[in-house]
């Protein structure tokens, strides 16, 4: 595999600027901006004591999540979902694979009778909406379950995060692998994959699809070893921004 | 009226800070992020040669608005409008009004047969958020007019926005008339009033509504004298802010 | 101001004839034909025993509006809100508004937990169907609650109702301030404004909208000053409406 | 057959009274308000020029029905079908029934290129809202031909209608056939019958329904004989309303 | 009455070949395919202890039909009712008859508090699916009934079923009666009628309806003739079918 | 990786029975009904000359697919999406999958301006419903490619499929990798993937997700493997299927 040359000059394996502003918002319970590049998504976490109807009495808890996009997130304006009245096939995948990620890292019997939905919405959108909505909802969610602890809905000793979740996209472009794809590069990438990775290196999605060519075995696994240097990258940076004290917000 | 004091020691007449982030979008064609206080709001204005079909061939453009909240924009968690699938009553309100206003001080003709929609998307919202993003959005169509005249859709000459337009919330809170309410006030104002108004102090739209007893003309009177005196500071600012140089964005 | 000629001959001052054909259901609780002229809205109000499952237990009652246009109300038909599957922002604006003006003259304490609907129909419209609605809608309520009483779910003493509610439209046309507004003459006023009184002549709800250039103080005096006058117009003839035996309907 | 004393002291082939109150609307081409007894329907008919696209060019005309009640049209009040955010099955059941029988009266190619809607609007319910609804949009869609005459849109000798249509139910009550059932003999109908006639006395369409036992042929066959006795009176009735100069409307 | 020769060269009164296998899916507690000649409609019967809030408490069964068409089905691709959002009239009407008819020959009273849902989705369509899905869905709920009654949830010796249900489209074509009309003769019938009887010969609903011009009393009567006579044999058909052990499925 | 006995004692790596019924549909361009063991999916392929509108003029064809369940398809009744009035995540998802999945092995410019869509109808369902999906699609879009050229659509020597495609589902039960997984298997797997492959052995599609812990690289391995054999069987069924005359249908 040759280091091509990149539009933003990067190398194939490198992403682009990665940042986590934590506790952007005042109002939830758990809160991220996270940026990738130029990808903007403020990942919000609601904690609510109490879990729906058809859990309750059963001691367990539940994560959800949902992703939405700005009208104007992207080069040309969108349609709003609500105007339109339903939610497209997109969107509804999105949020479904957030809400999978995150709760292969929560043990919901140590979480407890307590909801925590987690809301991804995209500011401004430049490829890999959907692995920086992962990547920082995770710092929402470790945020919420903290305040439930302070607030006593969660027992001082119980710790209902498994392990930490990241996301990186990866694909083939111009029959090259490479990590964390910018639009530009996603629109004319052969094959696209997203890989969602616990903080000890094991699968939780790996979602690969052919855009142009089918792919090769072999391709694929030097995508997946792509994938699992950027998600370590991505977990330490999730580190280091939740051992931090967290001083603004609630 | 008594000069009592407000939660964070603001005066009646007072309006809590309020800075607006020109350019935050570097994919819209004008942008601007609006804080009153605790309420942010993201606007973004969206600009396309064309007009819809209905207009076509009559040499004039069109403004448009839509308004929406992020779910946990609030201090509970709303329902997203999309899930719902329908739009609330309010948020129609609230879309309406912002187009009306931004129409008010555009001549469409001189526009030509152009096209600007403007999405004021709150994303954090602690009262006001309707005259936030009205005052928001003049800067984002200021800016989304710019960007046609530097492309072209514009004639050189033309001078499509024929004044500015900034708004308040004014109300009547323990019997005493206030400035730029926080929601905490806001949800036990006796009389609110939104008051829209041109940077040449004339009213655009005028919206008062007894929430307890209903109030009097000399009521009516002072809450109208506050609002003209807090939408001329607007007037001022937004001023300010559109004279620097645009460097960020497109 | 010019006591200019209007199309039907009216003074400036002068409100179309207004008719009340009070009871004209023999289903509802309560019930009134109201004309401003060619405008007639059948106001209907359904008194239920109970409340939303959200009040119970409160001692508080409920009163609530919903409006809407056949479809041949207008000059154009217009497609039916169901058929299109969602209600417009325009209806929403409306019901909420006549929503508003009817809990500003109930102490629902007093209506204790019972539920009044009140459902404005306009048959025919030619200009002012909210505050004809309105209009019609406080006596449609105030048989309701009459019939409530008879049939003991409220006490005989109990007065829910504080005051009459009456409503107006008054704007500028060709410079002019007029009042109760024909469809000709509001398609070309320049400011539109709806109030909504009280019988005592205190403001429930002021909305000023500049459909053209934006409007000065002493406009706003102005029209405030006529609105007062046909508000007290309507407030009589409801007065007297009510004061008669209702023989008709249930 | 004996002939049993009904509610209101009518003999079994008995309708109730029948008014029709032929151009109540200003605004449309066409309408009436038809009464049988305490049912009230709306019916306005509305010309256009021209038809839907997927007919164009083919020289016929369109005529289509849209059936609705108020709210509070019946004893209880009904949730809105736009609220609901969807027509239901019985609303399509008749809208559908009555644009079959009014189109199978009218020869669409001497219609010519030219669009007529029905609305059926119920003000008030007391049984038999369809086949009033029929009979009263006859006399609408007749005013409606003529409209489109005098504007010039149909040839002054065309004659678009080929016979008149009236609607009748029937029905077996406590094991006696009777004609145009009010609500309260209605809903205790062991079988229940629709009968559409055209003036001549032939049949547009039966519908027949048990709602107990199962019927036989016997009672079906004097079923049917009330039906031709009543449509014929609604035919007269139909008649001679027409045959007035229409003073009133447009 | 000639005895015309058709497409198929069936006589007028002859069905085209019904088949109904039994038990075809493993899955619903009771189901048939049946076929009237091309014609192919799959019917479920889905048998619940229990009934629906409104219901319960009252001793009584619920019966409930719902009608569907796969969107290739027919000769040109329909767009899905779930991709447009709505159900249209004429699913609605169909569901509703299908409903009704069965409804018509069961004691909701000997069922007890269990609530059966037939589906009856049409696999290909050559007309007539609205008469295949009642013959056929009257197979499917005798098995779910006898499910019901083996699973203990229906007392051994009580008989729910009071008689059985078949159905047949009669129609007129070129002047000339016939029974169970294929598509091509449906879409050229003058008069249309569905006929739904029981197995003792009496009517459950009778639907005729003119698609050209209006028919006369002997019309009808010939074609109630004709449509007993196939009821007939699809009763013998369902008799024998039944009469079979139950081999297949749960 | 040791054998376990499958509850229907296939070994590992071993598929349910597979059948192909081709043409089954006499109405469609072409269809399978295709059985893998109790699964049973109804796939049709309409083709319709020209494209929508978005696509004209560009010399490309277009293929898209709905999937969808029977409401009793499943143990337990599902509420049909018409009736829920949108569309579930779950339906959007795989629909977007099937069309993914036939759009890379079929060269669009070849195609012409023609446009396919596939439906895939699950008449029951015992898990792999997506993958029994797209296996018996591409037989479907097989045969009504042969269609359009035989009714001139398609060049004579236009080969518009580039390529086979045929899909499996694999998962790890108990900690043993094991393909075409039933329902019960299913909803006991720790992780679960559906596979996509060309007839060459190359992926078009790799999503695997875990549904309890997360997966090591060597599982996903091994599951790979799996696929690939399994996916080959299918290839070679699909082979001998489509290599028959086609009798049945149009």
């Amino acid at each position: 595999m040759t280091n091509s040359v990149r539009a933003d000059g990067r190398s194939n394996g490198q992403m682009r600027p990665v940042t986590i502003e934590r506790g952007w918002s005042s109002q939830a319970e758990g809160s991220a901006l996270i940026s990738f590049g130029n990808t903007r998504v403020l990942c919000t976490a609601s904690f609510t004591p109490g879990v729906p109807r058809w859990l309750k009495g059963q001691g367990t808890g539940w994560v959800t999540a949902e992703y939405s996009m700005l009208p104007r997130s992207t080069n040309e304006r969108m349609q709003r979902e609500s105007v339109r009245g339903k939610i497209g096939g997109r969107t509804h995948e999105i949020s479904r694979l957030i809400g999978r990620s995150l709760r292969a890292v929560i043990d919901t019997k140590v979480l407890g009778e307590n909801t925590i939905v987690i809301d991804c919405d995209v500011l401004q959108a430049d490829g890999g909406t959907r692995t920086a909505s992962i990547t920082g909802a995770y710092v929402a969610l470790a945020d919420a379950i903290e305040w439930g602890r302070s607030a006593g809905f969660i027992a001082k000793k119980a710790v209902p995060l498994k392990d930490s979740v990241a996301a990186v996209s990866v694909g083939i472009v111009d029959g090259v692998a490479m990590s964390d794809l910018a639009y530009v590069e996603d629109s004319r990438a052969e094959t696209d994959m997203n890989v969602v990775v616990t903080g000890s290196g094991d699968f939780i999605e790996v979602q690969g699809t052919a855009e142009g060519a089918p792919f090769k075995r072999e391709e694929l696994d030097s995508l997946l070893d792509l994938a699992l240097v950027s998600a370590r990258e991505l977990t330490v940076l999730q580190g280091s921004t939740l051992a931090q004290a967290l001083t603004e917000g609630r």
